[in-house]
């Protein structure tokens, strides 16, 4: 049987380069890159060159970037770094969005209890929301903003460059957790007004466990994990020396390719799309054309999201109805939610999430089964012929 | 030339069979553990398994095993986890050691900021010390002990046992950061009292980027890192499965060579130690039998650790002064000025840390190495030659 991983927003494949990076670094070239001898100092020679390939790819420098395990907490530390940071200066508010990843609601949770309050900008039913939001959200107190760059579910990017712009006027932190943009979409932070960004590796063929951190020079880091005076004292552990090589290769690769990438990827999304609409009542969820690349989000009416994915699971299909995060919950997703989608839409969903490595052949494929699996849960589901009869009304 | 690694308590090489159990988690059962598709799930069932068998290792349930990145940030889990418990029942008083990894005296410094008042008890001169000391230090309002089960400088092991034992019968948490003991002793935190212990996988062969908090059922954790409900909901951000495969392996292969391993290391250690016990001036640090069988601490008067260093990488020999974590600092270490070490010694310090890759033929290497460049530098250091001729006393 065919099988087909369409959730590549949850993780992805390592690259071939990104592996081959990352090996010599196991049982070679394994010292500590704290050590002063030769196979701990041949290690930080990379530790430092990987910083400088990561940094040039971002548009910053090399002391910008702290690597972290992984894009949580990047955005756990940037936003509870601004927050001491706007604290010493009396400004406790803070500007998010309802669909955030849980790494940045959850820690702004935390905040509030702190005393910190927090607006959390409405998303247009579309997926977006804009820069005059932003503005007319700021406060004297305003001391940081988080929007993420491309939402995780339903793929939708951010006018980022604009909010940026507004941030800086005012004098603001501006923070965007590019967790699914990175490595897909041209970033560089100083045309783009960014003054910290959260990324992870694995989420553009790269190892888990490592990301970054990139935080515009005079923010002064808290840190999270303290011990050791790694990464400039401001994140403590043994630098994981392999995946920072892996995710530099990968980071690297995915840089090079993201417009052949890019074309490949609009053309498959834009045929699913097109397919999927067929479905009678089914709705896209995120912008049309300010989308990811890669992502693919609908949803279907009288349909349960689980059911969904395990018959598509048996034909080969893996998919995902949202974050990978919460997909144990049994509640609809908060991003859903914050566009407006009401719980009976909202538990129908669908995401498609490809790479560069799918083909024409398996969208095709993907077409036919999606189709083929609405229409026979539909076909057994109580509800939905009380729907089409007139028993209950559609959405 | 010959290329001796005596580094091993900075870091290890990784096993090969820690490297097998890896590989295929990069490329091909790459899912997330919390997709629901078969990709996913086939690496959520080897998660679930990874932690059964470390926690059989540990002798503990695999509930009560979390992921994290590393010794660091399980330290630091740790200690905030207890005393927020602490706090909560009105106990602000922690008991520790002057000597214990910077991952936990800072994050003891960050709690004292805090209005805990944290006990750090005197280490003696042979770099132990005594459940008596704790006992002695407990006070009402005492929530948690962490004492490091081995010095990750001078390699003294502590009476965790019977420290644990003392703080049982005072019904106070106690944390052990084995980081240094993890794979290289005999380990059940039942049978020793443990309520609490962390470790970190690339001590032993296993990857870095890796570690794992042991929290006793009935322990609240404190996330460090919010997000997705990974880890029990206590540790945010996609597992690290490819790691945690590695250290699964890494950890069986070493626990389950821990005697014989032992034998061969205590055979070289001793032989170090007597070979290097006939450089005048020079003094054994941490305790002559409660150490680990890996570890060789000395210190030479009127030598700079740092010449001594490299010189000894010219000769192909990659030792330490000490911790790698402090290596970038010209202070002496905490550890030396802990169990009393003057200044002017503390600077002359070599660790040696073997692992079972070492040879016999390496030992004889090293003594003959060391000899040689403490000599030639006492040789070209007036210091030394004040100290000799009775211009200056030695220490």
């Amino acid at each position: 049987m065919m099988q087909i991983y369409a959730d590549n927003a949850a993780t992805t494949k390592m690259s071939k380069a990104a592996i081959d990076a990352m090996l010599p670094y196991l049982d070679t070239i394994y010292g500590n890159p704290s050590s002063l001898h030769s196979i701990g100092q041949e290690a930080n020679e990379a530790l430092s060159k990987a910083r400088e390939r990561i940094a040039k790819l971002l548009g910053c420098e090399a002391g910008e970037i702290t690597f972290t395990s992984g894009g949580s907490e990047a955005d756990n530390q940037a936003i509870v770094s601004a927050a001491r940071i706007g604290e010493k200066r009396g400004r406790k508010h803070i500007i998010s969005t309802a669909f955030e990843h849980h790494a940045v609601l959850h820690t702004l949770n935390k905040l509030e209890k702190e005393g910190f309050t927090v607006t959390l900008l409405d998303v247009h039913s579309n997926g977006m929301v804009t820069a005059e939001q932003v503005e007319k959200a700021i406060r004297q107190d305003t001391c940081l903003v988080t929007i993420m760059y491309a939402n995780n579910e339903i793929g939708s990017v951010q006018p980022i460059k604009e909010i940026g712009e507004i941030c800086k006027q005012h004098g603001i932190i501006f923070h965007t957790d590019a967790v699914q943009a990175a490595g897909h979409l041209h970033i560089n932070v100083n045309e783009q007004n960014i003054a910290m960004l959260s990324l992870s590796a694995h989420k553009f063929h790269g190892p888990k466990g490592v990301g970054v951190l990139y935080a515009r020079k005079g923010i002064a880091l808290t840190n999270l994990i303290e011990g050791g005076a790694q990464e400039h004292g401001k994140r403590s552990g043994t630098e994981n020396i392999p995946a920072i090589m892996g995710m530099a290769a990968a980071f690297e690769e995915a840089c090079a390719n993201i417009d052949s990438n890019s074309e490949k990827l609009i053309r498959m999304r834009d045929r699913l799309i097109e397919g999927l609409s067929e479905i009678p009542h089914s709705v896209l969820n995120g912008d049309r054309y300010s989308r990811l690349p890669s992502n693919v989000h609908f949803c279907f009416e009288g349909i349960e999201g689980e059911s969904l994915l395990l018959l598509l699971n048996d034909k080969g299909i893996c998919a995902s109805s949202g974050s990978a995060c919460t997909s144990g919950s049994l509640d609809p997703s908060h991003v859903l939610l914050a566009i407006g989608r009401p719980h009976e839409i909202a538990h129908g969903s669908l995401r498609l999430t490809l790479s560069e490595e799918n083909t024409d052949e398996e969208v095709a494929y993907i077409i036919e089964s999606v189709k083929g699996v609405v229409e026979y849960l539909r076909s057994i589901s109580p509800i939905w012929n009380d729907m089409c009869s007139g028993r209950k009304s559609f959405v």
